[in-house]
């Protein structure tokens, strides 16, 4: 018995990866929508976010499912718990690439961002992808040091964001109230599914260590 | 031990119904503190926040130990998971107040709203206030009737969300851009607010009825 409840704690592993892969393509699709102001891709973005929905479900499901049958204590329970914390965590970095789709339908057939924005938004948007895919090295591998590249990539992530700020506030911003305001948003929503990563990557380091205070050196570890 | 059990499950309730009052003390704090440009105010509710994410860390804390102690199954079950799902939506709550108190604080000693949004910005504010009060009634009283009028709230909360966006966008906004930029923000983080305030009441009604789709019938319901 024993043996089957550590091939399913094995299985929601697999599946929080799968996740994490789900939501790093949203992402990146919707960048390329984005910047390419490509509809079809934006649409696909949007429907797609549904399997990341699904998928939390299932994960939800088989967590209360595996507390309630195997009434694990120590490591094993928070395990489950902390499987669960994380599935929201991607469930919501897969309504943020949504949000991002969002914007590309909203301007089609113009593009919302700007000439002066795009390797900007593209670089936020590669940040993005990969700070996901990290994140699923971790939960795979329980490897600290990918933790600790990935704090690395957010940090990238927020100074790519003020970076933003200060294009808008230059003085010399000529697309207009509705651009900056997208582009506000936009922002905004790389900076938060990069959070999003941060977190689960933490969780990870919390399970291993068992530690907070841990988790967090590891964040502000010198690189 | 049943006894001991329940009560527990009672003072979890207690809690998250604490943290729905601090919560919504923060975000009404806040908006003072950006409509009045006061800094003292706005500093304050950024030291608060240390308390709301205290009070979730000792709720997860009584969950985990919940969970191992008693091995609940069922409803009971149910209502600690829940409780942890809450806990977070309300954690983030006293985060996004935190956010609009450091908008304020970033403008001292001007007031980061513009005349024309001051009455806009009130009443979300207000209807944020509202909203986690009726949340805290929901988790308290288990009283689904409050679950649908939170629902009108949020969707009054959208209404000025978007109200927002038409005068930023109206073609004779003479606030400048540092201005539309921290309103776009501000307006997003009342609309999340209300997010998860309604999330958490969904929460309590997936519980009550055991299904979702009830949940959202609940909120979709005729009024």
């Amino acid at each position: 018995m024993r043996d089957a409840f550590h091939e399913d704690l094995e299985r929601t592993s697999e599946q929080l990866v799968e996740m994490t892969r789900l939501a790093g393509s949203a992402m990146a699709r919707a960048t390329t929508a984005l910047l390419d102001a490509d509809i079809a891709l934006a649409e696909s973005v949007i429907a797609a976010d549904e399997e990341i929905d699904r998928l939390q479900r299932t994960l939800d499901d088989s967590a209360l499912d595996l507390l309630a049958r195997q009434q694990p204590v120590a490591t094993d329970l928070r395990i489950i718990v902390t499987g669960m914390r994380m599935s929201a965590d991607l469930e919501r970095m897969g309504d943020l690439a949504r949000h991002v789709a969002k914007v590309a339908r909203r301007r089609y057939p113009d593009s919302a961002v700007p000439p002066v924005l795009r390797s900007t938004i593209l670089e936020m948007g590669q940040i993005a992808e990969r700070i996901v895919s990290k994140a699923g090295s971790v939960i795979a591998s329980k490897d600290l040091n990918s933790a600790v590249e990935l704090e690395q990539d957010d940090d990238d992530m927020d100074r790519l964001h003020r970076q933003i700020f200060t294009t808008l506030l230059s003085g010399d911003w000529e697309y207009g109230m509705e651009c900056a305001v997208d582009i506000t948003l936009v922002a905004r929503y790389y900076e938060r599914f990069a959070d999003h990563a941060v977190s689960v990557a933490r969780r990870v380091v919390y399970l291993v260590t068992g530690d907070w205070h841990q988790a967090y050196q590891t964040a502000n570890a010198p690189r």
